[in-house]
């Protein structure tokens, strides 16, 4: 079906607007992709999640590689710039958005080998970075606790680059529960702290493992920590005293993977 | 000097908050540190450089430790909360903001043995992160050409968690002239780039050397890849088609002081 809506107001157009905050997220079971890039991950990926498609009228011929790949069932809606601007959060937009369901949280029992938990990681752009790397580094899967930044919100997929399309995710209730059932499944637990080991003098590491990534400020807590197998610190060389959360993510699981 | 100020229009507030924009920093040769992190490493690394401080007059018991350590000449402001709303860009302003000179840029051939250079590395948050990260692994210096993210906004000021007032900047106009002067100077030239060689199978690398990092969109420019002694791309083992610029870079940096 191709519609036309040039009103701001329209039901429609408000609904899928309202995809830009976790309520409506929740509400509607369904996420916003913004873009060219996160709209053709989306119909590459999942084409039968894609429920609707938002094309900006006057660019229409620029996308119509993108639409072709639409199926029958998604709902096509030719319409005005306004409108493209009340659904996108960057100055810009590209001229095209989809609205797609939620996946579901994938049980941790049918995750791959290697995993990241973030625990309580709350800036969106690292968990979209983290997922990412993830991807890049030829990671599995990823453990989100409900105190993490919503994989789906606008910021974090923009940081995903298409990532969160590929990466099977997994949601728990906390860091500790989580840990809990991965060791039950066989995965080891490495958790990145201040505190821990020098993490280049470590000896050979499981191939089933998962590493801990606590919140920005406050590191792991401690119920995490104690469930640990591994601690392991990155070496502060200079003055520095930490690293970004989605940094030392990236430097462990690269090296962890060529190691 | 103690002087109590709490009208937002006074003009040493509205001077100070000119500061927020690369134009003000320009004019008055000045940067602003907001929050109590920033301005007691400013405090720390570089008192002499402290021109004014801005105190929450109802918090200023909260900071007399950090007052404490400003030098006489130091102009000592007791601001009004609006004040404050006024001086920060963060939505809850911590009490404490400082006015401190620029930096002069370091001179290349006064950089020490391990540098990065960012071309056109737009985003604040990368440029800050890459200075943070920098320190943390113990590389020496960073070149930045007139591309990049002001490394004295307050955007990229947050990200580097105070690791800016540690790493000795050199301004550079462009990558090429940049890498040329670096040749001369006997760095090896590596750059990152998704064409370049495994990353992992690289021999030994000479100690003197300058990681290219390129911008987020284009990656380095093909003047400045030609420059380059190593081309290294690192894996992409999954579905990612590349890794955010201060993850590249960090994972590069650390790999190379730790193996």
């Amino acid at each position: 079906m191709i519609k036309e809506l040039t009103s701001v107001k329209n039901p429609v157009v408000q609904s899928a607007k309202s995809l830009q905050t976790a309520k409506g997220r929740r509400e509607m079971n369904a996420f916003l992709c913004d873009g060219e890039h996160m709209t053709g991950e989306a119909l590459q990926m999942c084409p039968e999640k894609v429920g609707a498609l938002f094309v900006d009228a006057s660019a229409k011929e620029r996308f119509s590689g993108l639409l072709a790949k639409a199926q029958p069932e998604t709902d096509v809606y030719l319409v005005s710039r306004a409108v493209m601007e009340a659904l996108s959060q960057v100055k810009t937009p590209q001229g095209i958005a989809a609205v797609c369901s939620l996946p579901e949280s994938m049980p941790l029992s049918r995750q791959g080998k290697r995993l990241v938990l973030l625990e309580n990681v709350q800036d969106p752009g690292n968990v979209g970075t983290i997922l990412r790397t993830l991807d890049a580094a030829g990671f599995d899967g990823c453990v989100l606790t409900e105190g993490c930044a919503d994989p789906w919100s606008p910021k974090t997929l923009r940081a995903t680059m298409g990532s969160a399309f590929r990466v099977p995710v997994t949601f728990a209730k906390d860091g500790p529960s989580a840990c809990g059932e991965l060791k039950r499944l066989g995965y080891a637990i490495l958790g990145a702290e201040l505190h821990g080991q020098p993490f280049y003098q470590r000896s050979a590491l499981p191939e089933k493992l998962c590493l801990l990534i606590g919140n920005e400020g406050q590191g792991l807590t401690d119920a995490s920590l104690e469930t640990c197998d591994y601690r392991f610190k990155l070496p502060m060389l200079g003055g520095a005293e930490s690293l970004n959360a989605a940094v030392a993510a990236a430097v462990m699981m690269y090296d962890i993977m060529n190691r």
